[in-house]
C-alpha cells in the first residue's frame, strides 16, 4: 500500500524534481502534480515529463491531494501556503523539504490553520539548481529528518516517514529546534564559511583570480562546490535560522582564534593535535557511508 | 631524452611515491632511488617494488643521482639535505615539492651551499599518506610551480619543469615569496579553516558527535576531506609560511564579520550578492579543468 496516491510538489528545483523522479521510480501508482510559481520552471516540467500534471495556479494544483510537500525557498514557504490555504483537502497532509525548521513551521501553521502539518528535511542536494538538475536517487542512503510539531498526529507523522524509506532514505524523528542546531553546525556553517572563503579568495587584489583558479587543487577547489549552491536558498537559511547560526559561527571564529595564536606563536604541538584529532571525523563518516571512501572523493584522475 | 637518468626521491609518502611511479609510466629508462627515515616505509618500498633502489642511509641514496627531490614534510627539509650534503655529486640538481618554498629555499641552500637548488611545488595530492596511497596519474592535468632562486641557472629550472612536464604537469614559474602567498589563500588558508570547523564540530556538546557524522552530508563532510590531510606535513607548513597565512586568516576574518553583521542585520541583499559571485568562481575551476563538473564531485550516488 502506498503511504500516499495523490502527491503534490509546490515549487520544482533540484529536491522538488528529484523527489518526483523517485516518487515515479519508487511508487508508481502515485499520481503527481506540480506547481512552480516561475512559468518558464513550469514549461521545462511539463516538457520533461516530470508530472501527471502541472497545473497554472497552486491551487488547482493541491485540490484532490493526500500529500502536499513545498519545495521552494524557506523564505517563501508562507506565502506558498497561503496561495493554496482555500484549496487544501481538509484530510490532506502538509510536509515541505526546508533546511531549517523552527521558522518553515511558525509560517506554515499560521498560513494553514487547523492543516496537519509535518515537516520534514531530506538531507541531501548537489550544487545544482533548477528542475533539470534533479534525480531519482539523491535521497539513497541520506537522512532524512522529519521535525512533527508538538501535538502532531502520530499516524501522519508515520506516513510521511514510510514516504521518505519508499524513496530510499533513513528516517529520524527530531523537535524542530534541536534540528535547526544540527544543521546550522553540520550543513548552514559549512555553506557559510565556504562563500566567505571563495568571496576573500575573489578579492585579493596581489594574487590574480586566475591563480586562484589555476592553484586551487590545493584545497581551495572543495570549497567552491557549495559555494556554488542556489543564492536565494541559501540567503533564507540565514535568515531564518539566524540564531542558531551566529551561535555556531562564534564557536567557530573562537577557534580559529586560538589556531592563530598556534601559528603565531610557533605552538606546532597544538597544531599537530588538532589535525589528528580531525583525521578521525572523517574516518566515521567514510564508515557509517556518509560519503565516498576513494580519495579526492572519487574525483575523476585521468 | 630523458631530463634525467637518475632520480633519487628521499621522503617515500604520497607525493614520493607517486612521482616514483609517474617516472616508471614516462620515463622508464630512468633509474629510480628512494630513501626514508622510517624503517618500515622503506621495507613497504622495497616490497611494493617503488625503486630500483631502496638505501638504507640518506647519503648512499645520492651518489650518483642526478635529480634528487626532497619530499618531506618542510620543517624536515633542512636536516634532510644536511644528511646528504657529503654525498651529493657536484652537478647534480636538488629539489623538493614542499608547499611552501620562501622558507625551504633557506633551509636548502644553508645546508647545501653551492649546490643547484631548484624547488617546486606539484599542486596536487589526496588526503591519503603513505607509501602505499600514491598513483601514477596524480599530477595529469594539475599545476606544478617551479620556484627558482634568484640567480638559479636557467638550463637547471628548464630541465626541472620538463620533469614535471613529463610526468604530466602543466609548469608555472614564479617567485617563492610570491608562490607562498598565492597558496596562502589557495591551499593553506582552505585547510586551517577545514580543520578548525571540523574541530569545533567535534566539540558541540549538545549536539552529538553521532548526529554531527550522521547528518554530514549537508555540506559538513566536504570539509572533512582535507581535514583529514597529513598533520605533520600541515602543522610545518602553518610553521613555515606564518606570516602569509596570518595575513589571509586576517582577511577572511574581516570578511566572515561581515557576513556574520549581515546575517544579524537581516541584510538578505548583501547575502544574495556574495552567494551569486561565489558561483562564478566554482564555473571557472570547472572550465579550466582543475575539478570534476559532475554534481557532488562526482561522488557516486547509489
Amino acid at each position: 500500500m502506498l503511504p500516499f496516491a495523490r502527491v503534490t510538489i509546490i515549487g520544482i528545483g533540484l529536491i522538488g524534481s528529484s523527489i518526483a523522479r523517485a516518487v515515479r521510480a519508487s511508487m508508481p501508482g502515485a499520481r503527481l502534480t506540480g506547481y512552480d510559481a516561475d512559468a518558464d520552471v513550469r514549461e521545462t516540467a511539463t516538457r520533461i515529463q516530470l508530472f501527471d500534471d502541472v497545473t497554472d495556479t497552486p491551487g488547482a494544483s493541491v485540490i484532490d491531494a493526500d500529500l502536499v510537500i513545498f519545495c521552494v525557498p524557506v523564505g517563501a514557504m508562507g506565502d506558498a501556503a497561503a496561495a493554496i490555504a482555500e484549496d487544501l483537502p481538509a484530510d490532506a497532509i502538509v510536509s515541505d523539504v526546508g533546511s531549517c525548521k523552527a521558522d518553515v513551521v511558525r509560517a506554515l501553521t499560521e498560513a494553514l490553520p487547523g492543516a496537519t502539518i509535518i515537516p520534514a528535511h531530506p538531507v541531501a542536494g548537489t550544487e545544482n539548481s533548477g528542475p533539470e538538475s534533479g534525480f531519482a536517487s539523491l535521497f539513497h542512503g541520506r537522512w532524512c529528518i522529519v521535525t512533527p510539531p508538538e501535538g502532531a498526529p502520530d499516524f501522519a507523522v508515520a506516513r510521511v516517514s514510510e514516504f521518505w524509506r519508499r524513496l530510499g532514505a533513513e528516517v529520524e524523528t527530531m523537535a524542530p529546534d534541536h534540528h535547526d542546531r544540527v544543521l546550522a553546525i553540520t550543513s548552514h556553517l559549512p555553506h557559510l564559511i565556504a562563500y566567505t572563503i571563495v568571496g576573500t579568495a575573489s578579492d585579493m587584489e596581489e594574487v590574480t583570480q586566475s591563480e586562484v583558479i589555476k592553484f586551487s587543487a590545493g584545497g581551495f577547489r572543495d570549497f567552491t562546490r557549495i559555494a556554488a549552491s542556489d543564492p536565494t536558498m541559501w540567503r533564507d537559511v540565514f535568515l531564518a535560522n539566524r540564531e542558531a547560526v551566529l551561535d555556531m559561527l562564534q564557536r567557530f571564529s573562537e577557534d580559529l582564534s586560538a589556531l592563530q595564536r598556534a601559528i603565531r606563536w610557533g605552538k606546532g604541538d597544538e597544531l599537530f593535535d588538532l589535525f589528528t584529532r580531525t583525521r578521525a571525523v572523517r574516518r566515521s563518516i567514510i564508515d557509517q557511508g556518509q560519503d565516498d571512501p576513494a580519495p579526492d572523493f572519487g574525483r575523476t584522475h585521468e
